[in-house]
């Protein structure tokens, strides 16, 4: 029998590619969450049905069905929204984690949940890499609310017997990825400049939206009880100078980089995962750095 | 100028007696929450103004005004409860939180709030007594709920600068409380009954609810957006059985009491406070364990 996934946010950046995963390893793929997709893009992620709406008990009621997994990438994406809207933020993140877990426990209690979390549960750190064992200290109300939707994964997992995983992204990034650093950067080599916030010391760990998707479909098989919660990073902590000077080079830009040399608050340190519970799953990141910036600034200037 | 504060769940038994410690105060009170309350007896615990409705964005809106202080009392209240109705325990919980936050955040960014939290964060643990700085693992969605609900305040005393105090109060008890053990041991008695759940030997930290509400009146003197949190106990860890002879005794039963032996699932078995950090705000508890549950067992002897 053809096994059903719901994936959440599946118009998303990480939601795309997560469908296309399951939808190629042969999954039935059911997607919701907001964007306007055309049928023609969203089959082309391997989604079959497409439903336009927030995640809420009453979508999930409408849409979900009894789904083997269910993907929960819908949430917040942004610390500055976050910050401009947190009402929102904790509505897109944790009441739709909710209506989610609410709906497996009440009408569906066989669906495996994976909760795709991130790094900014971790806050600022000083001792890397982080560990999933860590305490969470998260600098703004993005990353509150991250780990306010695994308080309730644990919660249901624990309480009502739900087959939870959770997975802490680190910053993922790939072709299709219109926001954040490696987005900005590529524009402003666009528009010749190389003038950068920050101090560029900052450290990131880099990982490709494929080997996330991968490892969010390897923990369907661990959801349990026990919410088992891993990292999924490249275990490679690299200063964004650096990440950027790798793009620049990528990009064709012989422009030195230079940086304002001030903090953006909520905005941590560093982040470096520790991957060791992942990679005792079986997973290990399969694209390098320096391929994937190649392949993110080739796309881009396709883009033109 | 007259002081005014706004008490959430003001109906219910902490609610009562936090807004009657306020007006002793001096403090003009408004109480919004569940609960239908007659003029003269939500005169009699010191609330001037009571709108019987839930406590959300509208709510807040329509009743909160630009008050010094806000206490948020409404809440779930229940673990066996939050193990039913878990969406509805979150929403009473954290949601409401929300609401409480985001007012203050974007309409009276003076108000200060203090967010009575529960013991209950912390869970099973094994060495006692129960540190603010603790992991908080919580055995049931009661529990996480309430640490959502902290998690919300200090992300908005941190990110947004509000001035926030928490209090996690250990088992309140006292005059005109209904439900938890004390009253579910009197009712016992009067049947005859002196058999209990459990093993008898779980430990609980007993304060009376006119000291919690007095450290309430006091954490508003220190909420600030570094958002400190302090454990509202008495300090003294009482086994189960300890406190129903206590109780017993006060009662004028003489039957010999019976344990079960079994543990209820989500009942952590042990909770005792460290109150050094409460103390160090100058607060103390004034009544003894002895002085209270002989006044409860009067209390509960006039409803005959």
């Amino acid at each position: 029998m053809t096994r059903k996934i719901l994936v959440t946010g599946a118009c998303g950046f990480i939601g795309r590619y997560a469908s296309k995963q399951f939808a190629d390893a042969g999954y039935l793929v059911t997607g919701i969450g907001h964007g306007e997709w055309d049928k023609g893009e969203a089959a082309r992620f391997g989604v079959s049905c497409w439903h336009s709406c927030d995640v809420n008990m009453e979508s999930m009621a409408a849409y979900a069905g009894q789904p083997d997994a269910i993907v929960h990438c819908a949430g917040g994406g942004s610390v500055q929204f976050s910050m401009e809207h947190p009402a929102l933020d904790f509505e897109r993140t944790v009441s739709s984690t909710l209506a989610v877990l609410e709906y497996v426990r009440s009408r569906s209690h066989a669906s495996v949940v994976v909760y795709p979390s991130s790094a900014a549960v971790y806050g600022m750190k000083d001792d890397l890499p982080n560990r999933e064992s860590d305490s969470l200290v998260p600098t703004s109300p993005y990353g509150a609310h991250k780990v306010m939707g695994e308080q309730l994964c644990r919660s249901y997992a624990t309480n009502f017997g739900l087959n939870v995983a959770i997975v802490r992204l680190f910053s993922v990034y790939g072709e299709g990825l219109r926001k954040q650093l490696m987005w900005d950067s590529c524009s402003r080599f666009d528009q010749g400049d190389t003038r950068f916030a920050g101090s560029g010391r900052e450290l990131r760990d880099w990982l490709h939206v494929k080997d996330a998707a991968r490892l969010l479909s390897i923990a369907v098989e661990h959801g349990a009880p026990t919410c088992p919660t891993v990292n999924g990073g490249s275990g490679i902590g690299v200063e964004v100078a650096d990440l950027i000077a790798l793009l620049r080079d990528a990009y064709g830009v012989d422009t030195p980089l230079r940086f304002s040399g001030e903090v953006r608050s909520g905005d941590p340190q560093g982040y470096q995962a520790s991957i060791a519970k992942a990679k005792a799953w079986g997973w290990s990141p399969s694209i390098d750095l320096e391929t994937g910036v190649r392949d993110y600034a080739t796309w881009f200037r396709g883009l033109r």
